[in-house]
């Protein structure tokens, strides 16, 4: 049976992937995001190999998901530390959904060893630190949409193939 | 300077990448949410090459991602489809928040190809069918988190390493 189907190399799915689906690229971004900046802080936390990481960063920066910014300690030559940009800063809810999937089918037995929780600002007394998760939610306005809820609807960019 | 930190090997993000962070195993699971069932479907849809999907469908069965069941066409020997399981559908949000991602930063001047849209239900005659898109919420109730709203807190399972 033959039908018409969007193009599927033609998806942000695919192309979010080009960039990020590569294990070390969102643990990287995921490093990044809990304040590491500099090469040896990846290094250290990570433990990849150098030449690997080096690769990484230089195809992060490139994708434009890290920037380069230099720093220079007394006495030392001048370094670059790396930091997200506004795209780097925006895979956060996709590590969030990765973290919540993780954390309810791989987890060990005592638990997940991370949580993300809701900061309190610094002017509000009240506290709140709850658990966050990531919800569906469409632009009607209609919150916590099940997955069976959902399709995918050809978009404006959209090219079509005779697919199986 | 040295601080305790939560070790980032333990965490639920690296455990997932570890099943799923592989760019070939997550369209899988794409395809498979938009309705693929058999090895050619994959193979058709995706153009990778055989031996490698072979793999990559063995490891997502092994993981629980998806489930091979039996079925047969008249006159034909019997042959595997593969299923998503409960863990197999719970990637859905991942990959609405990397599709969001993609469009947000890596799609065609035209647009999106594909758009994630609210399904109405059957004996709803309201139509909805507005965009989907993954918000951070937090269990005390408070919607729409930005990225600088959550931190990462020890979880019940953390374990703790001295590191930069």
């Amino acid at each position: 049976m033959e039908t018409r189907r969007i193009d599927p190399v033609n998806c942000s799915v695919a192309r979010a992937l080009s960039v990020v689906g590569e294990r070390w690229s969102l643990l990287i971004v995921r490093e990044a995001l809990d304040g590491a900046r500099r090469f040896s802080e990846f290094q250290a936390r990570l433990g990849i190999a150098r030449n690997l990481l080096a690769t990484r960063l230089d195809t992060l920066v490139a994708a434009g998901v890290l920037r380069r910014v230099p720093y220079q300690e007394p006495g030392d030559r001048q370094r670059h530390a790396y930091e997200l940009t506004e795209q780097g800063l925006a895979l956060r809810p996709t590590l969030v959904a990765l973290l919540e999937w993780g954390d309810n089918y791989l987890a060990d037995q005592q638990g997940p060893s991370v949580i993300v929780r809701h900061r309190s600002p610094d002017d509000d007394t009240s506290s709140c630190d709850e658990p966050v998760r990531v919800v569906l939610e469409c632009a009607g306005g209609h919150g916590h949409l099940a997955p069976e809820d959902i399709y995918r609807a050809p978009g404006p960019g959209a090219r079509f193939i005779d697919a199986p």
